[in-house]
């Protein structure tokens, strides 16, 4: 290991010193530290002296006060009003893979609606045998999958295409949250209705739609509907959030946000695309002459430093630092990661928490030292397809900077002498 | 398949001839329903035809009301005082495998206290090379892993051992959540200080204690300590709850939850067991002679059908059903589970959601059909060693009824016609 926690270079001495000191003052009698008292030695503290309070009171267990900046937050120029809003994962902040219901990030377009499950009802209509209509209850009855799978708003960094621009993971990353879904697959419910109706299922499609007043109404491939998408009716183990369709959404895996249709209401198999607003006027990739690209699904791979950030900078001395972040790719699962501090020059592979799975979060942690060089911190996310994560200005070749969907592009955070971290654009 | 979705049993027409009815009454032009006017057809529903909340206004974005009754409870009597109490996790409602943390068991024994993270410590000392303190701050520098494991309070359907006793899976097997932890393995903190001060380890142990009131300490032996401990500060990507144990504590993969310390303060290595109040007069096993075992630390296999069951009935008519539940073992990964709906004299191997993983929860499902029939609902478990989970009666025998701890026993749901269940005991 070179983390410089077990051999014996300077670092590693520099970096025990604070802690060994205390240690040594600890173990010897209490000593009085140079960085005055340390409550855990000169005195029995109140935590250990008085019982804590009961926690009946709180039968849904809330974060703790200390952790009250930790929370999802928007950015109020972007969006017109709240009705039609975002709110941005914390990234910066947490750790592992699992995004908490909580912290997870959420796009509404006509307000986050309230429906008791009672009155849910999911139609199946169009090229089917049965048209059906579905109660909460009936989805339930059904053979049911969990799979963790990311959700990423096609937008997520849209705002980095003209150059840097917000300052914080938060906001140039945090439109993504990463569940384990429990649900029923589209493709059990199609079958149910019957799909023989639809002739041959090759060139059809599923428009599928939402109970709010916006619908969102998107059109899938036949192809991906049968594949991997799943009628979720739990996130982490528990019903979906309100912002998050309560109580049943669609999960698309590996593409775009936007089609993952929360209160999912219809699904009608359709001989041709529908062409509806949230995929002509919205959702498709203005390139550099004028016109726009439409048909970009998936969310191609990806990958964010976490930590440190501009959120999230380097409050500690120099010596052993763990650089840590996410990468994603909707076409499968991430391979390898690199981590540069030199803007791209040179290229360090990350540790994977865990070897990448399918459509879902990697987290990476570089363990390394840092003795107050300026650092370009920068990540790059390649998945089992070989497909590697461009550059901005490799992005920016084939698609201009008119786009505001689908910038997969490397990040890159300038770490000051300071530790703290800003949000840069290297060429 | 045959769970009566695609094939042309009775049942499926049966089943269908609800949900088809109204899909034929929804695709003919609105015609009223038997059942009373769906709102989904017969008029524009208020929440496609006005706009949701915002929802800026919850940063921290918490259940929806209409799942006011998924929350974690306690048993008034069984425990003296809200200082020292349980809370269980409402497994009955749940889906998946991750235990969100605002649902997750917790079992305190001088209330959950409240620390900051500037005011943590964690103090390594006993036979090491330098003693050290960490503060928060150190333990963010060592290199990081992430794992999903369970915990379950040893006392976990402790009140079954006299007989069928509370009704519900939430209270006779709530005292346990799956989360993915995020942190140091303790393995890394005691390498950092030095073992050859210990000399020959494999007769060490390592006691840990938390910062509360109770301390609640307990002694683990080294090859444990060394083998896949974690010092956590994440569950479920964001910090510990505060009844988690904020900021810091102690995961002891597979073994009883006790050990779990919480508000982690202090780790002394040491050349015996200390025989501390929680592993002598607590947690311990009295057997039908009086007589008291020890260490019995690991987590035997178990499982329990946590739908249908008393909290969770049967509410939707004959026809398809699902049946699910969970399964885990602290000595390794779940390799199958089986379940009976006679009581035991028949079984059929469930579906596993997934492959089990070691010291975490597996999801089963068995896809099934119920036309009102009684069943006595049984979940039976069988991890990688071989161990098949034992009935109650062959815990008894070899157990006596004395115990309070570690019972593993397969539980039995009288499902009756009208669909409710109730804990009962087969002999």
């Amino acid at each position: 290991m070179t983390f410089g926690f077990k051999d014996k270079k300077p670092s590693r001495r520099q970096f025990l010193s604070g802690a060994a000191a205390v240690g040594a003052g600890a173990v010897a009698a209490g000593a009085a530290r140079a960085a005055g008292p340390d409550p855990l030695i000169t005195e029995v503290q109140d935590w250990a002296s008085i019982t804590g309070e009961g926690v009946d009171a709180t039968p849904y267990g809330l974060p703790i006060k200390y952790e009250a900046d930790v929370v999802r937050r928007n950015v109020p120029w972007l969006t017109a009003d709240p009705i039609s809003s975002i709110n941005f994962t914390p990234i910066h902040a947490l750790d592992g893979t699992i995004t908490p219901q909580g912290c997870a990030f959420e796009r509404h377009h006509s307000g986050a609606i309230e429906m008791r499950k009672r009155d849910y009802r999911l139609m199946i209509n169009g090229l089917v045998d049965t048209p059906l209509v579905f109660t909460y209850e009936d989805l339930e009855r059904f053979p049911r999958e969990n799979h963790v799978y990311f959700c990423e708003c096609a937008a997520n960094t849209g705002m980095e295409w003209a150059g840097a621009q917000l300052n914080g993971a938060q906001f140039t990353h945090g439109m993504i949250h990463n569940m384990e879904y429990s649900g029923v697959t589209l493709r059990t419910l199609l079958e149910e209705a019957g799909l023989d109706a639809a002739g041959d299922l090759k060139d059809k499609w599923v428009y599928v739609e939402g109970a709010d007043a916006s619908s969102n109404g998107r059109s899938i491939p036949m192809e991906k509907a049968l594949d991997d998408c799943l009628v979720a009716f739990k996130a982490n183990g528990e019903a979906l959030r309100k912002e998050h369709g309560y109580p049943v959404r669609l999960c698309v895996p590996g593409w775009e946000g936007n089609m993952w249709v929360k209160w999912l209401r219809r699904i009608e198999v359709t001989d041709q695309a529908v062409q509806s607003r949230e995929e002509t006027s919205k959702y498709t990739d203005t390139l550099a002459d004028g016109t726009s690209r439409k048909w970009t699904w998936a969310m191609d791979a990806k990958s964010i430093v976490t930590s440190p950030s501009p959120q999230s900078p380097i409050k500690h001395g120099h010596g052993p630092l763990v650089i840590t972040g996410l990468a994603w790719s909707g076409r499968g699962a991430i391979k390898r990661v690199d981590v540069s501090r030199d803007g791209g020059k040179t290229w360090e592979t990350a540790r994977l928490a865990a070897p990448g799975e399918k459509m879902a979060l990697t987290r990476f942690y570089l363990d390394t030292e840092w003795n107050g060089e300026e650092m370009l911190l920068q990540s790059r996310a390649m998945d089992e397809t070989g497909y590697v994560q461009p550059t901005k200005t490799q992005l920016r070749e084939v698609r201009g900077e008119n786009s505001i969907y689908h910038n997969n592009c490397i990040q890159t955070w300038w770490v000051q002498p300071n530790g703290e971290a800003e949000n840069v654009e290297v060429s």
